[in-house]
């Protein structure tokens, strides 16, 4: 890292987000495949093409900052999505299965719902108000995805307890 | 993982944020030691004791699974800390550090939302009404020092900017 002020921290940070985006529109679709319950994997496909409008989103903030499109390998998206490899490889358990899968799934948002929170509160105070305003809408998305997981969570596991 | 069982799933998963809380125990008096803002060290000061009931709060958790308490490495989190030291290390600028600092503390929170947020969920399933209450408890801890450290970023931001 070559981190001398905000700005540079917030292209540093952007770089970051584009590796784990990328990383999981990769993954998005084994968890489709693999999940039990068809409603799961609905919200996996739907949440695949979110992520590639995500991905769009972020090349028009390199275009804003006038860099090309490049990412910055993200530890904490690379573990995450061998966590959830281990879980589509390892628990036969259907009910298992997709509650691992959702819990899975539901790090990563989190992970991606902290950074967007960040850069969108330094675009904020860098004046870049279109990229804040890019960064806030697909923010607002992973929050949603956050909550239908969780309502997934809950409406799958009463059910099979049922 | 020998996981057969949403039980099963239920101890890896606390082992994992056990080994995660465990982490950032060490690694919150480090951030607080770099943080240039008074109110961001204190921030992190608290939270490091916060941190420490958590684990004990775990330790319950695993003794009402009637298990020694015990940690699996988690990747995830071992790269949160990477990024935080990197931070540490790299950033010369004050404003720059302390909000990079505030954004690595953001994304371990939110990590161990995540985690809690499905455990407590799982808890209630499983019918372990202690162990569901303590994870409430500490979510509900872990979303407030979230929300600290985004007014902290926004108020910094701003009086450094003024």
């Amino acid at each position: 890292m070559a981190v001398k002020s905000l700005e540079d921290l917030f292209l540093e940070t952007v770089k970051d987000i584009y590796y784990a985006e990328k990383k999981l529109l990769r993954a998005l679709p084994k968890l489709a495949k693999h999940a039990k319950s068809p409603e799961l994997k609905q919200a996996f496909q739907t949440h695949a093409t979110e992520t590639g409008v995500h991905v769009e989103r972020l090349d028009e903030v390199f275009a804003e900052l006038d860099r090309k499109p490049v990412g910055k390998k993200c530890a904490a998206m690379d573990g995450l999505v061998t966590e959830a490899e281990e879980i589509m490889e390892d628990i036969a358990d259907p009910r298992a299965l997709d509650a691992g899968l959702i819990a899975a799934a539901q790090a990563a948002e989190h992970y991606e719902i902290a950074r967007y929170g960040t850069l969108a509160c330094w675009a904020r105070e860098l004046g870049m108000k279109k990229a804040e305003k890019l960064l806030q809408k697909t923010l607002d998305e992973e929050k949603a995805t956050d909550q239908k997981l969780s309502g997934l969570a809950e409406s799958y596991i009463n059910q099979q307890a049922a």
